[in-house]
């Protein structure tokens, strides 16, 4: 990292804080919670009410979703952004929402509050910039190839052009393990906090893509020192039209929250 | 791969031939060669009349660098195309350049031969279907991470929309070795014959990067099945603006020709 | 996994407890720490000392060491095994070593508590029968290339030769990422709780191989619900013969420990 | 590998030949073949006199088996090393057979002719010394997980104990690529060439672990210059204990053998 010259890396002494409504990325913890994809709007805004009344700090919801196959559910579009803007009236809740196309970035920036850039698109250069010449914060994912250099770049991608907003957000590697669908690389988070003054946020859900894992690697996310979560929680897994197997119930976030909250409280005091 | 219904598995009797000019990829030997990027007229177009003299068959050259750094040469853009349609009309030589923003498919459309979709961009699925809708070829490269399954899902993408003319790229993938920049796997050009009717060419230029394995990876490549080879060859390696240690001199490719035609013709008598 | 019968997965009731002295594997949070490699008696014994002092359950050292290089120091044999009985007379901690050749074994027995069963040999077949016909408990580490499964079928060489007391170690895998020494992979630890009745330890020491990573990775893991640790301390790391970059000072130690044992208790409240 | 000073690496001029009978190993193009585990006479001199027929330079067989279970079939053991003498006195090749344990080295020495380090084993450092003080060259297999860095070292093992005659085997590397068994890393073959003096083989039947994708890699591995082929041969492949879908018919690998000494002739006069 010696002949990096980042943006990311010069401000050494202060961390980034990002302001979305009245929470403060980077320096409360915050959790985003929601489901892979918007279905519908009853589907959206009764997982939304129940991430808000676990504690969920934010609402995540895929409108375009970018699925390995092209006969795969594509997401509803503008109709998803416009079910997610509903949840977010009904429950306060801010709304992060992946965006896939250069094209899209202004009028997605009409309907939600921080743009997400997902792991097959994390060197997508053209896409980066256009979210860099944004208003919007950057929830930026690890792409599953992708060594801390590479994706320090890519954030500087964003505040190049002007976008000090960038959350990293670590979604699991790819190795050569089977048993979980990515190898969530904790070791990142403290790399992040060592290296750069941005917010870095973990994704257990897609970092596993097992159910049993996720609250395990939530915590230990917090114990290394993570600034947040992205967790995927939908109202009715079994009916998901995607990521069935690694979205939590309400209840299970709600078990999950407690926990979180118990932990953090106590890494608090050291 | 069981449960794959791709286009590009169905037909398994017939191999797709793609028409550039009088070349006629997947059943004609393709050598598309030239500089990483153009950066003048005169670099170009020297480069392109050795291609031409060593027998190349069609001309490389970024107009639009996907750079992992925002502070490197991005490449000189709209006045890159012009010089590569230069660089076509001295030499006949048809044209490959890769495009990284769906907004730019169409007016790139106008001064190319051949679309390139670079590793990084594999899973754009917006670019993908943009260039699906277009009437010119694709070279699709794999991702660094990318299983066989995955790319064949991509090439879906741009099937899918109606453009029928797919041409895939092994270019190298990330594993630990450090020898070499990338692993290239050569595994899978029987792979791709054996489930796809696609054609499929091997770039030794970036999947080494390293100028001395190159003639021994593409002579490789060759013996493994290859449809063809993308090279990168420059005037004046030492002088050029990215990746200055794997590109050939024209001499260098002179001889790696010479070599890479005595072991097709050896091969065609088995 | 399906296909799997392993008495290691076969009592899933109830979990694996292994006495060492008076500490139960398992049960008790354990900690394992101590130099790289036994270097002198006078080196040892302080470090021992320091360990204890700081809360450390067990001592661990090598007396024996796998190194890459032929001309690398390969450690002090049966000098070092006297040394670390020693060490046990003054703290009373009992002593881990790794043993390399299956020759070995049996002597070897006499002068220690644990043996090791370094990355390197986890698939050394003669090896593993060997320690599985010793009476003493046996730490597995994982190969930095081994999936769960293969991991749990190398645990069942040893306990198919009748020795049931067996401590899995995640010490850190293979990947693409370069800033790390190795990627540590705790969604191990779930994954072999649910799969398996054996302990579960972590090294965050080669996991990481660096020093500011040691601390958030060790409370991670604490977090991800792991038996115990396995961590190197130096009673002066700088003059270390091997792993100066990733062995603790006594001070560092028991600043972690100070702070594992708070997020134990904490964790235990759940 | 700057800082790498390997005897492997000091004679740049001199490439080694390593006699065997009158095979001279690094000039000679070698194929050594036969099947993955000597199961009984029948089976073994039958394939071994179907190996001679076709050309075949060298019969390889396991008599000890390192496999992932402890509950799969470990081999014959001295019976099988029993058998493959009679197939040496039958057919006149030369035998290579796997050892697992340094106790083993010099009793199996008696009735082979090369000793195998498996893949599993390349970094049993103990076994490596002792291979090093036989008297037999030693194939020396590329770890799933080695970089040439590794490797390199692990020759360095078995040279510096006074044994010159080590000769290195690529057998495919682990990656996150699915639909092959690993990933055969051609690359490699240069790679050794340039930056030692050791013969390298390649050993496209675990390499691959398909039956359709040996004979491609098996001619790309001669193209890229290697020294050697390694090739699992079964009079009986549907029969087989182990490897049943990598093993050749005896017709295969006939037409195999055909192809490959078409290459190498071809290939001789460039």
């Amino acid at each position: 990292m010696k002949n990096l010259k980042l943006t990311a890396l010069s401000e050494t002494h202060r961390r980034t804080v990002i302001l979305v409504g009245d929470i403060r990325i980077g320096e409360d913890f915050v959790v985003i919670a929601g489901p892979c994809a918007v279905e519908s709007e009853s589907q959206t805004i009764k997982t939304a009410l129940a991430v808000k009344a676990a504690g969920g700090n934010m609402l995540r919801g895929g409108a375009f979703k970018p699925r390995t196959s092209p006969y795969a559910f594509q997401g509803l579009g503008l109709k998803g952004l416009k079910i997610l803007e509903k949840a977010k009236k009904e429950t306060g809740l801010p709304v992060v929402t992946e965006v896939l196309d250069s094209r899209d970035v202004s009028w997605i920036c009409e309907y939600i509050d921080v743009l997400q850039i997902g792991a097959r698109n994390m060197q997508n250069f053209s896409l980066l910039k256009e979210v860099g010449k944004s208003n919007k914060p950057v929830l930026l994912k690890r792409g599953m190839y992708s060594t801390l250099e590479e994706w320090l770049n890519c954030a500087e991608y964003i505040l190049s052009e002007g976008n000090p907003n960038v959350i990293l957000c670590e979604r699991g590697i790819r190795t050569f393990e089977t048993y979980t669908r990515n190898t969530l690389d904790l070791s990142i988070v403290p790399s992040v906090k060592e290296t750069t003054h941005l917010p870095i946020f973990v994704d257990p859900s897609h970092g596993t893509g097992k159910l049993s894992l996720i609250e395990p690697m939530s915590l230990a996310a917090v114990a290394a020192g993570a600034d947040g979560l992205v967790i995927e929680v939908h109202i009715n897994p079994a009916e998901a039209m995607s990521d069935k197997d690694q979205q939590l119930t309400p209840e299970m976030f709600q078990s999950l929250m407690a926990k979180v909250e118990k932990v953090r409280s106590c890494l608090a005091e050291l």
